[in-house]
């Protein structure tokens, strides 16, 4: 039996689908991650040129968005387990050019733009009671790494009863085989996964009927 | 370039260590994940019974031992997104036969057995606080799925700033693929992967010098 | 000055005022915190009374409900800094009297019952998810103690975001001074405090009106 | 009966004690607190002043201290039902005078300097998990308002499992009535209530004995 019988088997692979409101979540689209010689590489300028019309789309419709940069404070002072185990993270203090959003993506005024220390967009964040406070209850999930930050994002977001969609062209990783790997996982057990323009059409679709 | 040369030249898959004192988190080791009409199959009754020996290491170093189980009410009060996208979790109520703890690592008093409705064993159910109040400093996690609630766990096990093991023969999953996947990734980013030998043969040398 | 004029002059009182969707949280309105020799008093069993009206209230509006108990392991497994100080927590196990919730505030079917060893009905119990998941945005608190678990549970309901309301009848202290005293700093910096009745009558004319 | 009897009566007001090791924690002693017509007054000065020799105690004994203060997005993005309630805390922005360090406690290089839009030191700003990392197993807090943010940030630390203490006179508030009322709170439930000098003696005799 192959992985996708077995998951069948036993009842997992369902959907959550688009509640009453999305908020768009961008993780670590930062220069940073789309350098191969720092944390990333072209995979991922690809999906951050693939969300610039996802996020025009959110714009358009006057929906919540929110950024992450990971910063990490220059004198150590909150130098964690993840930055000590993945030394590089340290150097993306507040004003390290790959810690600054990608250009295509600048955040406009009123979108927050959260920094963070951990992989999770909301581990000791306060970014569910942020989209709590909004009325959200689904988040759209794009940025980097599908393996790392994204997949640690997706599942609390799901554990916060967020309806949780990932968009598998507007992530993206340092290597493939871990991309596919995790868009397989999220899949299975906590997110719908689907193009940008699926979901776009899905959305305006449900938007259209409200 | 494979993902490994990839890791390697972004400078991850870099160490935690064992630290000062190790507490063992066993994941959902019930019933229903060793059942492969359930939610499980037989690598997970492989890892249940590896974890034995591992388990008696611990109990005899009076070291702090933390059991989870999948536990959900049966009027569905608190039925989540995780248990409407996964309905076989629905199952696993307090008294179900799924939801109790495999025969051979029966819980022996004063070891917490903690009942949760999320992937991650730290998701809202009090674990960092218990740790920190018994003076852990690393989690060695063991138990199922390791594409699922290990994986989650692992996550947060390091995002609460814990040094994070994980124990490859004493985690085990549905299917292979996502075990070897998960395996490379918590390697790479989150924690130590280590057989169980490896790890008893370094514990009892740190414990011998100290 | 007095600290009202103070307050005043610092621009603290304001209101939060009631959203689209209440929530009750009945905080630990159990057997032992209506008995003056064991948690409790008379003024706390004055509050249970006072709450069977709002109770039904919430239930003829077909509107979420939530109740907390404490309740620790008979064998100590989780006895923590709270319970040391406060060792008659300790006694409040899963069939002690003592934890069961009192008669005339029975929970319905479906009604979450929360099982906490902290002070706050949010600190690590999953209840802002599932508020968030029910499309809550206001939490109207009940229970006991005024001073210690209700206060508690007020500033994290508004940490996480929810407008938040006191039920000044509806919620109960061993001794009078802190009741006040407490009513006072949620009144200022919180949330609203309102009688009952207020309550009853300001929602449902919400309710007429939407 | 007063409300000492009462508490005595039914068991509280036990003692924390001083663990093995201890961490201060400043709360909020920015230049917006010390000032009548912003949020505070001089009998925070007068906290602030006395907390300048702590201070000192701790760097001299390379213990951990951390310094929050409240800072808000100046765009209005992170806006919360706090700073809704209490709009003076939206001038609190990155480089508002109101929001800076007040001189004498200036932060040394290493000391980790929270910006936090909750009440509580711990709510959702990874404060735990920097303590767990540093082993710490006892909070000093200190800061203001003593009814405000010093009290959310003592329950939090109780419900976190460390040993908490506070500084009777390195916390302060804009008006005496809630100062006093929550001492006795925090006393009685949640901390050890002691004077600068007695945590002195206190500390220095524990450090001479191990």
């Amino acid at each position: 039996m192959n992985k996708y019988d077995i998951y069948r088997h036993q009842g997992l692979g369902g959907r959550s689908g688009i509640g009453n409101k999305c908020a768009l979540v961008l993780v670590d689209f930062v220069n940073g991650f789309v350098d191969f010689d720092q944390l990333g590489g072209p995979h991922i300028e690809a999906a951050a040129n693939q969300t610039v019309a996802l996020l025009a789309h959110f714009r358009q419709h006057q929906l919540p968005v929110v950024h992450t940069r990971v910063v990490f404070e220059a004198d150590g002072a909150n130098t964690n387990i993840f930055a000590l185990r993945v030394p590089p993270l340290q150097k993306l203090t507040e004003h390290a050019p790959g810690s600054q959003i990608v250009p295509q993506l600048q955040p406009a005024p009123g979108e927050w733009v959260i920094r963070k220390q951990s992989a999770s967009a909301f581990f000791e964040t306060g970014l569910a009671g942020w989209l709590l406070q909004r009325g959200v209850d689904t988040a759209v999930i794009t940025g980097c790494t599908t393996s790392g930050c994204v997949r640690a994002s997706v599942v609390d977001a799901m554990q916060h009863n967020l309806r949780t969609l990932v968009i598998s062209d507007c992530v993206g990783d340092r290597a493939m085989e871990p991309h596919e790997a995790n868009l397989f996982d999220m899949q299975q057990k906590y997110a719908d996964v689907m193009s940008r323009d699926e979901f776009i059409t899905q959305h305006q679709a449900l938007v259209a009927r409200s």
